[in-house]
């Protein structure tokens, strides 16, 4: 096997730091070149390379970048990458959306290139054969993708009930707000607290999710999703309330999920009396699954990752691994 | 005014050592006892008394006890202190159910006085007359107080669209599981983790939370009840989702809630755009609320509240003042 | 008793809200305004009044400022304070060192007024009596107030064996860096970490420290200090290693303690074989201490505070009390 | 190369689940059994093993026996796997100690089985070439490996200053006191705190630092030890203070840390400028100094490491590979 050469942008945030860990554990990748505006010069930890400013990365030594850069950033570094024949694995929002129109919508910008657009959306378990023949892929973030592989066995299913709302209150670690510091990330705000933020209808990420669910069943309700800051660094918990239509009941439900995930090697699904909880998944490079019958036509999800690994960096290494058609867990389990 | 003299049976746990500091300064108040099986002959903190076994706690120098003990063994001094002609104020489950029937499938053991149950539930801001006329309260808990007063004002006014689920995702800090070692509450369990337990409808203060909404509005649908143990010590919140009937849109939900709460020193309704988070309560004697539209029939509301205050000791002190004709917040603003 | 009408500059930061929280809850201080660049216009919380810009402040309705500001900003408000004819508690440390020498030293610029370094040191329970004839005084901060606390029995007995260096390793929650966003204080960064940071002779406070020790006994040796960054946002512990002069034993150093801060309500000694741990003053307004016999001329002190509180916010309260001559303690315990 | 088969003793503790993580990564080792009385009969995280009781533990399937056992049961198995010709690493206090006398002294009790005394001192930085020869090695625990490492250049050099005693600041993560439930491990006490204990000389583990110690240099004085509990899972920090013998500066001392240390891959040297702090340590396998000149005869260290690995269960596996004359760092880098 030729060794992958690839290179990071953004590689001082906490998601670029552990594509970094995972791209060096990695047996099929060499590490040649990681960015930092503000960390350039300063050693890459675990590497013997050092930081170097974005605009003085050569492409032309790599076959790959992992894109962890700010939207319309990414695009941009994206568009260059896909015209020197590179793949591209990209982290930032700017992929993910179908049109044009619904990037300006959520982001308040134009999209730099709206082509880039068709790229297939990065979540494997969902979307395995696209990914495996693209040249750039959309790694989804933390809250789309737990809540996405929470809610697929049922969607695939068909057995949501119509128009009726989801509910998703999700958890998030600090790492998720990202490294730059803030009154919101202060240890001291964030110290014995609990907050919910982007209430209801209102997180960047909404559109998003609804755009893939309705690829899957296009009859389900709106998403309700309220996130909360909580005070660990790592971690993210979606939990899910959901009615069933009438012709699944309630008892059925594990087994499908059972089913769909299986022979999943990322995805985990609890025994019916057990709770996934952070531990479960902070850590590791899968998403951990449990659910509970509560009414005879109402579910409970609870669906877990680690926001830096399945939520981010080891989602974007197995889209790497699948758009190289090598084995997709290779440096991940 | 005559000074109350106050005792404390199970004040060195952590709801007990919450009223031991909230009693001590309360300006009406004389504290005369409090019991611990485990710290008897001990300083009880911020005092000159020290813990006494529960069988040596006279009744003959009190006019009013406060009884943190478990259930079964609650009732048991309740009865005590009742034909002694004492008041009592329970903080146990042992008083809040309706009838022995409902206490002996929530709680597997049988009821020891079952007369006791005509006893007021204890949540002032809802049953504020039949508490002031009680020789005993059933102060609710953490969960029950929360959660009902963040559906108070809609049950009132009946708005809430009958037998649809209504959903509270919950969060509790770790003192809410008790003192009381257990590999549950060891440091390095909790610490980076959030864990859901008991969820959908298995814990076991659902019976008593849809007693009471029921009360109110007896069309409501059933509570999908999730609580979490969250890597904090004190603070609860209640996540709300529910749905309005066709009479009241959602924008009109938060002046529901200002109306109802507006003369409520202990209950503050945040604006519009503000969230509740546990800060606003923890060590305080509030509950704070926030209220957030979603859809036109879809309402969001964060009930926060610290567990061991206005979920315990000073919702019980709350009841003694009711109880004493003396003004209610003394001691507790 | 007429009320001392209050001001505070620097109302914003950790320091300054708990003072905004101490001066509300005083019977005899009526809060005029407090100053914030950042927080302008926004409510002052616990109060009706909105934080005004430093410029709109006027001293022409106070009594007394309190000042948490940068330092040489301090100095400038100050000493318009003082023409004013108002009586300055100053929480920076600019009226903190004997010279303008020592102060550029440390500081790294010029004394904008030379002459506001008579100002006493703030320290009640060591120079109580010139505080109370001051119209300025310098309100020690966290360390050097923990530290002083710690040691000042055995110096003002002469006991310290003279030039031999004094271990101090001390340890602060994360609201002693202040509130100012830097990566430093990121939660993720704090978060499970512990940090040492200007270790050995590198601190601004050493300087400050080992000034008020040799005016208390001239021969003690250096103070070899060692701060620590803490995973929590409240308390601080200087853990204090120390050779005994031949004159005394280890084991009669508790009884020094004692008699030094029977008297003193803000200076809890505890009994021998128990450990001052943070918990012991995190939220209160006092100074906890144990002291430990280790070896026959050996002895370990540990000095514990809330830095906000009896490391800033509430010691300056302690020293307008005395500077306006009523009770030192009111408002504060 | 053959694989080794390896069985542990007390399994489910939270060294023994990390001695269970590690040796399931080793490429050179089979786990066959672990044991838990609390867990008998549950799976083996990460592994296809079900724990089962001491008793039922076959010793004629494996090679070699880790056991992390209380003090007295451990000695009691290392007897049997000796004579089953079984090589043994020991994580107890059992086999660390000289002698039976000052076993007793320690440990309240007579050691069942004196003549596994001679084992060898398992700090492999230290003692290398005799643990590569013995067929039982006591492994040392967190607070003496941590340490001692941080002492050893200097004593090797002997430049410490005989007959001064020596300040070792500790601070411990909670799983250093074990998994077992106890109101000191309980997360609402430990949750803000920080708590010294058995302060001074009282700690157990002095006695086996001190003979280790001089071991190397004779001629040191006493150790100062005070550990802490910190609010954290993982991690240990010494920090240590001490006076150097007229030969030699504190500004060589650096050096003299970077030569003993340089080929050794499980110690790392931090430049002169930089801390150590937790998180140079936890989760890895390491051991990290930083070392600061203070005065000119005066030096900081600061030693850390992850309590459960370097600290208890990484260095028990490093033991085993000197022991099978293996790469002494397959699966630890």
């Amino acid at each position: 096997m030729a060794v992958i050469r690839a290179g990071i942008f953004g590689g001082s945030g906490y998601a670029g730091l552990d594509l970094v860990e995972l791209l060096s554990g990695h047996p099929g990748v060499e590490l040649v070149f990681a960015t930092s505006s503000a960390y350039e010069g300063q050693p890459v930890p675990g590497t013997s390379l050092r930081f170097v400013a974005p605009d003085k990365a050569s492409l032309a030594n790599v076959d790959v970048i992992f894109l962890a850069l700010p939207h319309t950033a990414s695009a941009r570094v994206a568009k260059r990458g896909l015209d020197a024949g590179i793949k591209v694995v990209d982290l930032s929002a700017d992929l993910r959306l179908d049109s044009a129109e619904a990037y300006s919508a959520d982001y308040d910008s134009a999209h730099p290139h709206p082509e880039l657009l068709a790229a297939p959306y990065g979540l494997p378990e969902i979307n395995r054969a696209e990914i495996a023949h693209a040249d750039a892929v959309a790694t989804p973030g933390c809250y789309p993708t737990t809540t996405l592989l929470g809610l697929f066995p049922l969607l695939r299913q068909r057995v949501i009930k119509p128009d009726v709302p989801i509910v998703v209150d999700a958890k998030s670690g600090v790492t998720g707000a990202g490294r730059k510091p803030s009154i919101t990330t202060h240890f001291a705000e964030v110290y014995g607290n609990l907050l919910p933020y982007k209430v209801g209808r209102s997180h960047r990420h909404i559109g998003e999710m609804e755009q893939e669910l309705r690829k899957i069943d296009d009859r389900v309700g709106p998403v309700i999703f309220c996130p909360h800051l909580l005070p660990v660094d790592r971690g993210l918990m979606s939990s899910i309330y959901l009615t069933l239509d009438d012709n699944v009941s309630s008892d059925q439900v594990h087994d499908v999920y059972s089913e769909v995930y299986d022979n999943e090697p990322l995805v985990d699904v609890l025994p019916l009396s057990e709770q996934a909880s952070l531990k479960h998944a902070v850590k590791t490079n899968k998403c951990v699954i449990s659910v509970t019958p509560i009414l005879e036509r109402y579910v409970h999800v609870t669906s877990v990752t680690d926001n830096l690994r399945k939520g981010a960096s080891s989602q974007a290494l197995q889209n790497m691994n699948l758009m190289f058609g090598i084995e997709e867990t290779l440096g991940l389990i």
